[in-house]
């Protein structure tokens, strides 16, 4: 277990866990721990982390703090967007999207201060370990990885804070006791797993949700928006041009309003067994609808259908943690080649929970009045081709029905 | 044009549109017109439909009219619910999955009369034709197909009109002047395209919606729901056990006054162009949702994600007419095989226009608290298999990274 | 038919069919005519294409004669190689890959002659009518189109020659009788087809083959060749450096001589038919199988298996004509993403009829005898990461398992 | 290490490392053997293998030898070839489906002898752990397995002799020095890997190949044979009915005196590594190709590119070690469900190294020459019909144009 480490970049949250492992990896390797805080919009205050780091021994020069909003929503949640990636047929793949980042900002951290090894908090159960590992080891192959779950034997929670107390690594009151579900946070979305909803036949209890209001008691009126695309991205709502992480933060606004983006699913983990976990993803909802919405007007059909049928490869690369890969990245591109045109502006209806397209227009839009009309369409389509057109796509049909027959 | 054609069965609905392509057959053929009317759900009177068609001098005997709605439900809609088909992402397919039933009832009629052609009243702009005359060719491969919209040169509203007053058709109201816009019912759902509706940035004005209520003033309370299921189909709402056509029947009632099942949609139509349309589907989107909740628990990964990856071929092929192909057959036979262990119970919520699941449970259960849990798992488990996981899912990454390193 | 034409591009061999077309499209269209004839080399001289073309009355302005090979080669063969493309398991698509480019300088000569229509000999019942117009519709959306053979009434070879002769074009001997098959040609390929060819249960004649030398009398010697890649595509022949072009040619020569690249095949056309072929593809048969073999080397498996997946989709586009379209361009641009590293030396023996690897090697190789031996590998691998690996792929089946064997 | 086990099936063949895994297994875990050894065509006697067992202690009762070849013929090589598949585009997988025939009799005979382990020879680097223990683990989610490469420390040759010395295992000569190679062989093929073939750019000597006659020498004549297939699968060979077995053999014979199947090839492992085999399929090559012919004539186009479009995922999962998984059987009903009418007759050409097609004749074809002719098809194809068809598969690609062009 412990082989020869000097220094390690540890990703931490600043939370108990992360922070006990900080201790573990000092005792356990006796090496040095380096600090990597990322801002990926979770809404918390990053200052803290760096004052516990301190306290726990951390050179100020070691301690990383960064602000990737904007690098995460351009850079990996417009990419996914553009391929209307849904992870068996309805997760928006919020947690998946963001390991990556952390995995590379970690690699460039190591490489900077000279550190042989990385190390994270996820469980020996979860699917978050493989990717952050499989972003390690494809960004730097030699890089040696700690994953303190699957290594360590503070498998009880009491183990855990027996730990931190021995340690003097305060423990938060509310930690003391049992958490009621596991979360994880970004500007994308909010999941929650395991304790209250281990059960996928129990309602998800109101108190998990934190991104997005009730239903119920959402606005009695819907309300109208819209957003703007370029080249296949958003780049405006409601007419206010925005950066990619603003975009997100206001359509994030907007959804949690109307109480859009919960999605109470049972999936299928890479590592073997299913689980059930309660998203919510307000602006990323809303944002994908457009998404749809624009390509309809703007895509080929032939384009269109070759993505759809794409995406759930892509998906489940993105789900397993095959970010840096070769058969990601060639998916992309025939993605992103697609997108050149996916531009113009999609109207919608937020209200009590879903949203609506209402209306989508675009300078390169391909839908055609006046060939598409019942009314009379000055020749612009000869209805005549159609039965040729029939015909020939019935030949296999009837010589295989004459075969057939017999 | 008028090749030599002895006896007709066209597919009658008794409005104006088939009255006028009966008469029009009967004088360019100078043949024998058979009628067939199919009770699909689509909730109008067909007793009425065989007083015209008497009167435009069909013979008894060759009047038919077929209550189809179970075998519509059992044998087109539930194998299509079985794929979680959608077409472009979103549409359900409530248009393409009836025709070839009209289409096999129709050749059965043909065989049985001695008729040598079949015809039917879709234009030649749309996908109907398509789907109907693919749908004959593949059952009976020398019948011959008359498309009047194709043909004659009744080519404006008012030269139909004019043939139907000069041949004593009674032409409704409603009818003389411009219908706002074109529709096709069933019991999966009601479409509604052309008119008011071609220009897609235009809203959708309510009054076309005929049948899901008004969203904003649907019930203010959420509607609890329970679906059953047994090998991949809805067998039971809220505990009743129902037939397929009664339960798409209960779903639809339910949907309808939660106002779900709404979709205004720009699609692609298999002839080229793009259209759009509006679709009410209410029990279907319900019903899409159940099985994937259902499918959620009881379906294996590896099952789950080929369906994924086949889904928008088979949909394509569904949309496109090809419902009586080899390749659509095969896909379904491997989508069934999937099937066997798809039973259980979804509970959800109908609120304002969306459908939510809340739980799922079934005695084929694939979901496994004692393995996914956070709290100790008694060995069920060994996280320090995951490390070798990772390790040789990450091997070819590495190679790759240390050659690409330079 | 005959609508307004001012000015037609003629894809223009100098044979008697297509010379035949020249003559009656001035006739039925009264329109000029512009001939293209271009040497994709397939062998001929295309000087007396020049003279014919003047004797019908071309101006000499509009008789454009050019050598695309190199083009040929390098933007449409070699992309096909990259991406390993087979039609049905076995057609290197010879003809196919030809007939976009022929498209493409049509298009091109039609706008600088301003011409507003184009023509070509192709049949009615073949997919290179296919492949010729859905180019020219793709380049120019609103050029015109002449199709001849489905026009005219010339359908038997005897109203042909009469045609022929009573417009002074020349017949050669050899036409007036039927010709024992149709043939294709370029730097990829010879094709055959029809008449002696039409039983698929009688051998090929001897005589139909000319492009590749009989097995049985072959060099009783194998030939020991190198082809050397760069970034996916061939550069070298034997330590040779050659233009694209130059080394079809030279594969050719070599494959020819030791009888390679016979194909016998029954394939399905685009247009709903079987047809029987025969194919001769010498060094496009070399080339295939040589970069299937730097690839071996030099290709991450998640490319190599996307790219295999994604082979027969992209074929059946080439073959059914669609290289211009957004769907093709897609595939390509994921295919030529995987290409970068693809380079090294591939070594083969030619012998009676079929190439055979037996070397490759790469300064981008990512095989590692390091880590792949059955000897001691010093700790390159450790053979305990495949009992978790092997544990977490099991985790689903054994779930699985332990459900259904209730 | 050394969990409680009381009786294992060891998958035995009687060589050194199985006869030295036997000792090995009752020393470490103090438990009893079982002896399975199958008959799957390797072309060795069994009944050696029985003797050794006994000397090694094993009860005669625990001694199982079975002749497993017909139903490895029948229910996995014929399976997979009505697939078509090829790994990496060359590889007919002959090891591959060897493996999951031989975990299920592991495992229904520890059923019968209530053993609760099951063991095998496989090296940790390798693909065969994973196929077998996938196997186990998919028939008997509770089995234990014991995979003594991973855990013993006998990590050289010369430990294993040693250990063998010391137990007073016979060991052949030419196991004392290195082999030259690791081969396995079944009816379908024998594979040759390591050591002399561990260099990708050496060509594989003379002396490796076993099962194949050399190239150059094989008889200077082409023979012609035929195959008849029934439902997808061969059942005569020269007009003789053979059963599965006696088929394939038949098939090897021919296959070999013409050297007939041999391929060097480097591949992607699912461990992660690339390693360089050479194989040798002399009759399953035939066999392989004879079925495309005979596809070509009886198979439905949309049918045939949907199972091209299958067959790499399906030859992955094979060659993974997922025969036993819900996506191979769901493939596989797809597969299954088009071959009922793929029969016929099928003549081919061996000569020098490789199988060619001369003709092929059904009963059931799809090919009609009336259609397809150059000849007049007296109206049995209408060419005008091709006009309609290109015009609207045209259509997408104009309106795009027309955008574009802009």
């Amino acid at each position: 277990m412990s082989e020869d480490i000097r220094r390690v970049v540890l990703a931490f949250s600043g939370g108990l866990d992360t922070s006990v492992i900080l201790k573990w990896l000092q005792q356990t390797y006796r090496c040095e721990v380096v600090t990597f805080t990322a801002d990926l919009g979770q809404g918390e205050e990053l200052e803290p982390a760096r004052h516990k780091a301190e306290l726990l021994g951390v050179k100020p020069e070691h301690i990383f703090i960064d602000d990737l909003r904007e690098e995460f929503v351009r850079d990996f949640v417009f990419p996914m967007m553009r391929a209307n990636a849904l992870y068996e047929g309805l997760y928006l793949l919020g947690t998946s999207i963001a390991r990556p980042l952390i995995s590379k900002r970690q690699i460039e951290i190591a490489k900077q201060v000279g550190a042989d090894a990385v190390s994270h908090g996820a469980t020996g159960k979860g699917n978050d370990q493989v990717r952050f590992e499989l972003g390690y080891y494809a960004l730097d192959p030699d890089i040696k990885v700690i994953a303190p779950w699957r290594e360590w034997d503070l498998t009880s929670r009491t183990a855990l804070i027996q730990f931190a107390e021995q340690h003097q690594i305060p423990v938060p009151k509310d930690k003391r006791g049992e958490s009621p579900f596991s979360t994880d946070a970004n500007l994308l979305h909010t999941s929650s797993e395991g304790k209250v909803l281990e059960d996928p036949w129990e309602e998800v209890p109101d108190y998990v949700y934190s991104r997005t209001d009730d239903i119920v008691s959402a606005p009695d009126t819907p309300e109208e928006i819209t957003v703007e695309f370029k080249a296949g991205d958003a780049v405006a709502v409601n007419g206010t041009a925005l950066s990619p992480a603003e975009l997100l933060t206001k359509l994030n606004e907007l959804g949690k309003q109307h109480g859009i983006g919960r999605l109470d699913l049972v999936e299928n983990r890479f590592v073997g067994m299913k689980s059930r976990g309660m998203y919510e993803t307000p602006g990323g909802t809303v944002l994908a609808l457009a998404h749809r919405g624009i390509e309809q007007l703007t895509l080929d059909r032939g384009a269109m259908h070759l993505k759809d049928e794409l995406m759930p490869r892509y998906a489940e690369l993105i789900y397993n943690g095959f970010w840096f890969s070769p058969e990601r990245e060639m998916l992309q591109a025939a993605i992103d080649h697609s997108q050149a045109k996916v531009e113009g502006t999609v109207r919608m209806k937020l209200f009590k929970g879903a949203a609506h397209i209402t209306g989508r227009r675009s300078a390169q839009s391909l839908y055609s009045e006046k060939i598409v009309t019942f009314e009379d369409d000055a020749g612009a389509y000869d209805q005549k081709d159609a039965a040729g057109f029939i015909k020939l796509n019935a030949l296999r049909l009837r010589l295989l029905a004459r075969r057939d027959r017999g």
